[in-house]
């Protein structure tokens, strides 16, 4: 147990700025009492200890309050991915058993709360959240696995706790740090920024979407100093910059896939200091990182944190430096589990040990190498896309007999998802199932070309030979 | 469960200087093949997970060598202060249970190994603790208390963590940080700059007993950026003092009892970066540290570490700001409790609350002033004294029949024990209590006086009035 973050935090550095935006700056003290403020007006809705609600907005102070706010309460906090469609947003609703979902835009659901909405509500006082318990559920987050159905990822305050303590040990931890979230905070990525913000007392810029130029500036003005980013931000950062990053500036902390060997030459000629990361979702983020000084390691994702532990198993084998197999990882910032499915749990947890189905070795130094993320995961642009999920969607369709998604490399995203379908007949045209899939799924899960076949590569006994797939996209 | 601490450091930042002496230099990496011997070795003589071994040793390299190889083990190191008598030393190894004493000098007792013929021993091959439970007890260190018996506190792999988390969290973590160790290592003060080194990755320069002008060249060449010290240490140091330091020196963390305010002045002329702070073994080290920004609060210990609660409490009632009572911590840095002592444990360990004895009060924002440590408890150098230990060490002597023992200012010391007695008959002299003491005692806690008296203050229940001794010695 120890005592909540915000509020030890704004009692022991009150006037230090917490949080900045374009247009203002608070501090500790003042996201505390905003904080308490919203924490009476969810009260005043009946909002209890361990209750869902969901969020759905984008990056701002607002939300940063209702995060606070409902940990102040003990509430367990969902994060929505904005992009997603409403169909998928319900799912999870359903799913998560979610009471309300505030919003900063209308969204059709009944158990919707818009944030202009919110703020009117009036106040009750409530029994107050002053220590928190390292096991408790802080956060879920859903996640798309090879199954299709998204896994509600339990995050405890132990969790975001010991992944924050970890990134210091690696990073350092210096007064005048101010980190920018240009990434969403109902990714990881995202939100660990805040957790590390109150753990740290650090100040955070936040940007409600990524912004190249400005970026730029605030580096360039020294006012952040870290940053959070994936491939395709820093392609984007680097075609705007005119001049070399400055020594105030002293990390690029970047995920979501490796970083290209081009890429990573430009980063040092403009002196952007880049920290490669692995991580994910079940690991409330980094498990290991690489930092500058490693840079020889070309392609490695650098060593565990601290409080990481990492092996590579074949079979249920531990195997040696340089051999390739499973990356399973243990350590306290490993995922309690996911909500309510204890099957997908028990699949992956094993003894504290999580199989991340992810590919890799480690050499004989202890540098990670991930070869495959989740064997088909496609990741665009930092987005975590899996083709079962895309898969499923198209066989929703009644002229959809059989589907094959696969990621194929793209400039601007890094990868992009394509499909191969087998219909029963001939009446669905590419763009009518193009549409379909809109109107399900997230527009960076919609495949950007869908190939109509005669078959699918399978092997014998009927497993989709996705590399095969690959093949027929080069083909073609 | 996290990694072991030393073997997982060894494994990130191999070549990193992990300790310093005058003599030598030695990496993580070397440490940890030293430590992976003599945890063989200790194997070879029989050690095994859970066994006791205490240390009886000045600070050296070696030393650090032997606390990490016993916990490589999972043994449990009973840190000895060598400053005690052969009688209380014999009484802790009889009380915890002790299996060996490694020695750097001889010691008349069959437990004892010495260093020398230590590293002489054969190795084994033996299981290794490669993951910390956080739970387990990895220390015990005896302190005297108010019952005159030493108690045995148990300091956890997660006290010890969580101590060191919390000072980074305070004081930053800075990668060219090397933190000067002048104060012993079997005090928390100083084991506790051991624990920080293997969990943060940086460097210790060992001193095996402080030397002001040794420590003066270190800072002012930028060798060392930190230091724990007590008053004294620091008033020497001021006493050597021919220029101020320079900026590279980031925080004197001073301990043991507060620091008068024309040193507090001197140290800012000098450009020394005080930092007091307030801890006990009880709590692997600090509980509050006062920043040198928070310099107008004179006499204050600051405000809590972020992992930590305070609270003052007055018969079971906590109380308001500035209202004075007893300091009551809570937090995970607190001790298991008492080794093998249920009631004292019980005494003051209530739901997790660590009821100190010691008397304070806390103003509107938090600052924590203390006002009395364990009421009677004198700091002597900053080593803890109980009257009620060397009361009870005077009875003993055949012609004493009544004492009482207090603590008088003294400009070197801070304080030091003055003794009053009263005589069956006249035939003891002060000198030869004095030697009786000297053969029980460690020197320092041997009263500076003994009065021979009529009779002893006391009042209608028969309990010592110290506070009237203390006139006593003014009007002496």
């Amino acid at each position: 147990m120890i005592p909540n973050w915000l509020r030890q935090r704004a009692h022991l550095t009150p006037n230090r700025v917490a949080l900045y935006d374009d247009t203002q700056s608070i501090s500790f003290a003042e996201l505390h009492d905003r904080t308490v403020k919203r924490a009476r007006q969810f009260v005043y809705l009946g909002v209890k200890k361990g209750d869902i609600v969901a969020i759905l907005m984008k990056n701002s102070i607002h939300m940063v309050e209702v995060i606070h706010a409902l940990h102040y309460i003990g509430a367990i906090v969902l994060l929505q991915n904005v992009r997603l469609s409403i169909e998928e947003i319900k799912w999870q609703l359903d799913h998560s058993g979610a009471r309300f979902v505030i919003c900063d835009a209308p969204f059709p659901d009944e158990r919707v709360i818009e944030w202009n909405e919110f703020i009117k509500l009036r106040e009750r006082d409530g029994e107050w959240q002053t220590m928190y318990h390292l096991d408790d559920v802080a956060t879920i987050m859903y996640t798309s696995g090879t199954t299709g159905k998204p896994k509600g990822v339990m995050q405890t305050y132990g969790n975001h706790w010991w992944s924050a303590i970890g990134s210091a040990l690696n990073l350092g931890l210096h007064e005048n740090d101010c980190w920018l979230a240009a990434v969403p905070f109902f990714h990881v990525s995202g939100l660990s920024i805040l957790m590390r913000s109150v753990i740290y007392g650090m100040s955070v810029y936040i940007m409600s979407s990524f912004d190249a130029k400005r970026s730029n500036e605030l580096i360039l003005q020294g006012k952040v100093t870290m940053m959070s980013a994936v491939s395709t931000m820093v392609q984007q950062i680097i075609q705007q910059l005119k001049q070399p990053y400055p020594p105030s500036f002293r990390c690029m902390l970047v995920g979501g896939g490796p970083v290209s060997q081009p890429l990573l030459h430009s980063c040092a000629n403009w002196n952007i200091p880049v920290y490669q990361t692995y991580g994910m979702t079940e690991t409330a983020s980094q498990v290991a990182t690489l930092s500058p000084d490693a840079r020889h390691k070309h392609g490695s994702a650098g060593k565990p944190l601290f409080h990481m532990g990492i092996r590579i198993e074949k079979d249920g084998h531990q195997l040696n430096a340089n051999e390739v197999g499973e990356i399973v990882v243990k350590g306290p910032s490993v995922m309690k589990g996911y909500w309510q499915n204890e099957k997908e749990t028990n699949a992956v947890l094993k003894d504290g040990w999580l199989y991340t189905g992810d590919i890799g070795y480690m050499d004989e130094e202890g540098f990670l190498y991930v070869l495959d993320r989740r064997s088909d995961l496609i990741i665009s642009g930092g987005e975590n896309v899996y083709p079962a999920e895309i898969e499923a969607v198209l066989l929703e369709h009644k002229a959809v007999k059989e589907a094959g998604v696969i990621g194929v490399a793209d400039e601007t995203w890094g990868q992009v998802p394509h499909a191969f379908v087998v219909l029963y007949d001939g009446t669905a045209t590419e763009e009518q199932l193009k549409l379909f899939c809109m109107s399900k799924l997230a527009k960076y899960k919609v495949p950007k070309r869908i190939y109509i076949v005669d078959h699918l590569p399978r092997n014998a006994t009927n497993k989709l030979m996705r590399h095969k797939l690959k093949k027929w996209v080069e083909e073609a």
